[in-house]
């Protein structure tokens, strides 16, 4: 590690002009969040693995910035050379730059791995002391990483209609339109979720999103994909031919996008404009180029006329979020699926639980003492997920996970993006909670799921903990709201059960989740994130509800369903607004063992009972007698009625 | 009304330029929110009598903008000559101007009646088509107002600190550190409320309000106050020079804000700068004027160097709203005698709604065939309310209203803002829904309540709703929430119980309260107004909890206490940041006939019986033994046994 901080900064050194820090994002060319083994760069030379955070190296430090989802496991996972930066508790990089580091430093940047927000913040921010975001020609990470992971090769294929529910060319018209009424003529799409889905492709460069490295270039009569042409079979091929999409080069999107800003990228194709560049038809009046300033990056941005600029989220991202009939039905179907597979795993480790470490079980409460078990016998946190996978992985349109699953005992449940690995992982407990969040990809649908367990006796206080959690959770669920709601005015209701005793979470309520697509998916998110204020909530979304607490070295509580959104059936309809509400699609039960009971209210209690006869029912026909015999008697209902009497 | 926008285009005609469109603000020179008769130039020329509203008079239309509180009483007061522009459904007026009026069109202002962001913004948005805003040099509603009400010469008094709390002296020392740190050598103070919390000085210029009429300007060595000389006794005069507070003419702020912005006001007083206006000391870092865009007039913005301006909300607006222990103690007193009134009101209205409609009265529910009744005998909407006028007046410290008492009978109530005329209003109708919103000023504290009863038999419906705005107004004032929540997170509570079946109100739920000063205050609010986002809510804060629904043509709800905002004390504190609760300083019954005790969860019910309880023991001492026979009724505790038996 002390090797890559003194390579980086000799390299450093000999930039010109030379360098004075440099800047190493978690991001891809494409502002991903979940890259490829080999666009790793920040994990590289910070050794921290979460997947969200920005490394500063100086002459004299190396710095990480990240989110409260991992300041533990940043904390364990930075070595001392490093210092750990709490986003909404330390300064933020823009004041610590011009309160720490010299006037007139040079700060470089990758310009590939930056988006055209973030640039131009910093550029403002930096600024202030007259110090300047140097743009680095090559990717100084890439040239001091020597064992770098190489390229894959891995095939791009057709999402079919039965999955996709809406054709190339009917998103290709949408699209065009969105342009025209902007006055713009051509739109550079660098996200790889919105390249796959606008031209109905699916692949596997990078772990858990099925998407290929690619850009895409659209105009009013042109449409374009960047790919490594060997990804490509002929089938793909000629099925985007089919649909006017020319495949070229990976890399000749940077100079296309130059092409593209003089003019000259349609007259080449010949479609538009005449010898001279010239417009021969109506769209002259076209003269914008459309870009997302959050996932384009800055490299891209630069060869653009920044006055001929349209800078303004893509219209994608709300198409892509108002989920068509088709989507929805299949993401319902793979919600289906993979419940039934929590609740396999569920009755698996159970009966693990209880057999191995002679736990009391899932439904009983009693104490064990912790005995040593033989090393072959033993659970892990790894070796069950495992597990865990392989009952999805059973399922139809399994095609791997949606995200690295999280399975966590005790402790590691209050590192909220906690990953175990296997050679370090702890093992399963039966005095301690389990927490796991996972998914999975199906053809028909993404996944996500969190459910909170504990198989001998929880104390009062981790029961208190869920119960307030689980209140959140129902609230949210639960809500009617008029259409014009945005995220941010929703995330409360999860929050103000926790509230009531000081408890509360560092991340967000929900996000939304793709069609065999991303995990996490915007443009809207419940969230108390400025963003989150700007898409309001629409009919046809999908959204999870995510609340949780976690306590720091006991224990961390999270429960995730997945919703949609749909319209809500009220009695009234002031204003003549329309009201929405929320439908789950999430199918596993709750533990009632971790439930106090009397601090729920009889409508929460009537929700949960509902919800789990829905369960029953809706599981039913994946589950073999024994897991449906579980079922059951983990979803029976439960009445409020003693814990309900009021004192008057 | 024809006469006044016949003399009104005549003489818009005859400016120079001559002005297709003059707009004609609400608000006074200081933009209050009440102002005194001859500042009503609004209303006299619309006919309109709301708080809040814009008129345009074009050479063919006249059009007014409200808010949803306005939408019905503006349909019924304005003329054919008027169109009624909704705020929230018809385009905005900036809008609405470059989609109708011609290129080029020039549009008069009062320069003195619009606030620096207003004309700015308005100035931005006319510009789009080339069309000009013109600051007329007198008021051109003056001109052709033949009876305009006179100047009155009311004396200003001093606010001792037996209930300010606060001297002078240490309001200046905070106020001149703030502008110090601000880089700022002096500030202009217009909001009326300011000048008058500043000075420590009350008048009577302005109903409801006890304030003066006056500016101050404030730099880092001198204090002024512009106000009629007339108005200032020799005692307050020697108190204001006592704290080094020179007394102006309300005239000469025109020139003096010239004077402050050319570095002469000093110089003028010998204070700061030398002959040459040249800084002799360690304040010359210092060179901004602080001006509040959101008060400050646009004529006195104008007579300053904008690049030497620090366009910023007053640093007085939070220093007011953080209640000092004096004034919280002074508000919860006042709120305890005004309850005692509003009680008194209940019983004496309770038992002439019987004895003289046949009521069955606040406790029974029985139907009465209306009958006729002699008309001496006939109770009204404006006979009530001087009763309630009286009982109040009968209290310690009693200084007239706070704002014009809203009595309102069945349809009247779903005006919300609605005014009761002595000629025009509605009987009391023991078979409608009567909701009262009123309050008082009292040299130690302003109040405001709302209570919404009925004497008969309400339906099912109106209990339903009544009902629901309970739900939310407890929801709202029971929430616990970290430092650094805002109002805008918080207003959804207040809504979530309507929203469920379809409703909602047009109105934000909660304004700060003055102390023995405006009744609506700042900076914060619970809303969904973005500007409800810019401030957090803060211990010793007070704020109005009043949700409502209002069905047009049959009735109105509304409930309505006023909290302090103080520290929770939570079991625990995550994330150190600490947490905040609202204690309620409002004491009067709710209706328990108009509650659907079935919809109310255990814990709601539960913090009605200790509200309740609570309502006996504080106002006890204020109520004679038929008043407190007739509160212990009301106040009796409930249970909700019945109700929640849960089906499972």
């Amino acid at each position: 590690m002390a090797d890559i901080l003194a390579s980086l900064r000799s390299l450093m050194a000999s930039q010109s002009p030379p360098l004075d820090a440099l800047l190493v994002p978690s991001e891809d060319y494409h502002q991903s969040e979940y890259v490829s083994a080999r666009d790793k760069r920040r994990e590289f030379v910070s050794g921290f693995t979460g997947s969200a955070g920005l490394a500063l190296i100086t002459k004299n430090e190396a710095r990480l910035w990240t989110d409260g989802r991992y300041f533990l496991q940043a904390t364990q996972q930075l070595s001392d050379q490093w210092k750990l930066m709490r986003i909404g508790e330390d300064p933020p990089l823009d004041v610590w730059m011009s309160d720490n580091l010299q006037k007139e430093a040079a700060i470089g940047i990758d310009p590939w791995c930056v988006s055209v927000d973030t640039a131009q913040r910093w550029e403002r921010a930096f600024a202030k002391k007259n110090q300047k975001l140097v743009q680095t020609s090559t990717n100084l990470v890439d040239e001091i990483w020597k064992n770098r992971p190489p390229a894959e090769i891995n095939p791009a294929v057709d999402h079919p209609l039965e999955f996709a529910g809406r054709s190339v060319a009917e998103k290709l018209k949408a699209l065009r339109e969105k342009l025209s009424s902007e006055k713009a003529r051509g739109i550079i799409i660098t996200a790889l979720d919105e390249v796959a889905w606008l031209y109905n492709i699916r692949g596997s460069d990078v772990s858990y999103s099925p998407v290929v490295h690619a850009f895409a270039i659209v105009t009013l009569n042109s449409a374009f994909l960047y790919v490594d042409k060997r990804k490509v079979s002929s089938k793909v091929s000629s099925s985007l031919q089919a649909n006017g999409i020319e495949v070229r080069e990976y890399g000749a999107v940077s100079s296309d996008a130059a092409m593209l800003a003089s003019n000259q990228l349609d007259q080449a194709t010949g479609v538009n404009f005449g010898q001279n560049g010239v417009c021969q038809n109506d769209t002259c009046d076209n003269d914008l180029i459309w870009v997302d300033p959050a996932s384009c990056c800055y490299a891209l941005f630069s060869k653009l006329d920044a006055n001929k600029v349209l800078l303004q989220q893509s219209p994608l991202a709300l198409a892509k979020a108002l989920k068509n009939p088709v989507e929805l039905d299949g993401l319902k179907n793979a919600h289906i699926r993979d419940g039934a597979a929590v609740v396999q795993y569920l009755v698996w480790l159970d009966k693990q639980m209880q057999e191995i470490y002679g736990a009391s079980g899932y439904f009983l409460e009693g104490e064990v003492t912790s005995k040593k078990i033989p090393e072959t016998m033993k659970l892990t946190e790894v070796s069950v997920s495992d597990k865990l996978e392989g009952f999805r992985a059973s399922k139809e349109h399994f095609r791997g996970l949606s995200f690295p699953t999280i399975s966590s005992v005790g402790p590691n449940a209050a590192i909220i993006h906690y990953s175990p690995q296997a050679k370090t992982c702890a093992e399963l407990d039966p005095n301690s909670i389990y927490l796991f969040d996972s998914g999975a990809q199906y053809l028909d649908g993404t996944t996500d799921i969190t459910r909170t367990v504990h198989f001998g006796k929880p104390s009062a206080h981790e029961k208190a903990c869920y119960t307030s959690v689980l209140k959140g959770h129902i609230a949210l669920g639960n809500a009617r709201f008029p259409n014009g709601t945005n995220g941010y005015s929703l995330d409360i209701l999860a929050r103000i059960p926790l509230w009531r005793y000081g408890l509360d979470y560092r991340h967000g309520t929900g996000h939304g989740i793709g069609s065999y697509l991303n995990v996490h998916e915007g443009p809207h998110q419940i969230s108390f994130r400025p963003q989150a204020r700007n898409v309001p909530l629409q009919v046809s979304m999908t959204v999870t509800d995510e609340p949780g607490y976690y306590e720091d070295g006991n224990f961390g509580i999270r429960l995730e369903n997945v919703l949609v959104i749909k319209e809500a059936d009220t009695e009234f309809n002031f204003g003549d607004k329309g009201y929405l509400s929320f439908e789950h699609i999430t199918w596993a039960p709750y533990q009632i063992k971790l439930i106090d009971l009397s601090i729920l209210t009889p409508e929460e209690i009537q929700w949960l009972n509902r919800y789990h006869s829905k369960c029953r029912e809706i599981l039913a026909p994946y589950l073999d007698k024994n897991e449906m015999e579980w079922l059951k008697k983990a979803t029976e209902p439960h009445s409020s009625f003693v814990g309900h009497m009021v004192a008057t």
